[in-house]
């Protein structure tokens, strides 16, 4: 499956939860992050996620694709993150 | 077709993005819209867009889907905007 995770939190979880984020996915804009990942890695990622936010102030949302071909992309200005460098 | 639009832009200019992203799409949390749009309305939105950011700068992302159905949604937390409500 391929995954688009986009996140809204508070200050002081944002460096946790990016860095749960990119154990799985590609870093692509902040607060946004893509990539293939397997059922299995998946609900680990859920797991962490839910571990490292605050229910009541933070927002995660998981966009799910059965795969990349789902979608089209469209980037205008200056792309930050390319799906392949992991930084 | 439907679109899951995300932005990273200049202090300067969140406003003017925001705005102009709310009169095809609906607010779901910080930087990010989702809708379903005409192909006509999607033209729009892009060439406003480019007009309202700095290109050098700043970052959007516009994922194009055929349709709802091409994705499921998970959330995680606080739920910030739901699909129907544009405020």
């Amino acid at each position: 499956m391929y995954l688009i995770v986009t996140y809204d939190v508070g200050e002081k979880r944002v460096a946790r939860v990016l860095k749960v984020c990119r154990k799985y996915l590609n870093w692509v804009q902040n607060s946004v992050l893509e990539g293939e990942i397997t059922i299995a890695k998946f609900e680990k990622l859920k797991l962490e996620l839910e571990r490292s936010i605050d229910k009541s102030e933070d927002s995660v949302r998981i966009y799910i694709l059965k795969n990349k071909s789902f979608f089209d992309l469209k980037t205008l200005g200056n792309e930050k993150g390319t799906v392949d460098i992991i930084y």
